[in-house]
């Protein structure tokens, strides 16, 4: 069990592509009735696991992951999960002390590029890279959970 | 991953105390918005499970269980489950090649006891112990996530 402190930005340039290599990420959501509550099945490659987050205070969660088998991972995704499915390439780019993730979105929410960050304390001073622009840590409709039931380009 | 096919019943005597050992279970429910998927959190002892079941067809289902550290279910029962929370002691008895699971429930439940068998197709012929009543297989108000919603002290 770990507490995720996570801010989130869009990106607005392309300056950041030589700085990662990217993953394939596909993954899904299974509805819940206490919309802080996510449970969420992820592929990464060959790696599957499943994920509880529960939403807490601001920018806080407590976050379970649990390695699974890939082909449990593949059911899931295929009969449990909602529609559509978050499939996205993710840059891990170290800048300053500091890990940047950038999803690069495909299938139904492509054109989105979101640059994520982890801090170790909310109130943590970073430096903003120049490819960073409007931060929308706050705004809901970026939630993956939610672009997988309203996706970018039904927006 | 597994199918599970069961059938349950309610307890009419006392007769089937003798012939077995009885281990504490505590187990919560995160609500799904989809009510055919359920999501699990059960302690045993010190051991603790995540299990994801999707209703199938009939008394067929999937069934995804995952061994957690019992840290985590302690924390997901107390902050992420619905209330009541399930307390039960179950009881394993072995009769004529089939391993029956008697469950006497603790708590909001006190009072109810149930049977139930697993078996290996869903035509399979069983011989029923004469401990055993009423069968309950598709009464969703017996089902432990029900249970855990409409405890049977409130019936």
């Amino acid at each position: 069990m770990a507490i995720e402190i996570e801010r989130k930005f869009l990106v607005i340039n392309d300056d950041w592509r030589s700085l990662g290599i990217g993953k394939v990420y596909k993954q899904g959501y299974i509805s819940t009735a206490d919309k802080m509550t996510t449970i969420r099945v992820r592929i990464i490659g060959d790696d599957a696991y499943l994920t509880i987050k529960s939403k807490t205070e601001g920018i806080s969660r407590h976050e379970f992951e649990y390695s699974i088998p890939l082909e449990d991972a593949e059911i899931m995704l295929k009969t449990l999960c909602d529609r559509p499915l978050i499939e996205k390439v993710r840059y891990t780019v170290n800048l300053k002390n500091l890990i940047w993730e950038i999803d690069e979105f495909k299938g139904e929410n492509e054109g989105l590029i979101i640059a994520e960050v982890e801090l170790e304390s909310e109130n943590q001073v970073i430096d903003i890279p120049h490819w960073v622009g409007e931060e929308v840590s706050n705004d809901a409709r970026y939630y993956n959970v939610n672009l997988a039931k309203y996706p970018y380009l039904k927006w």
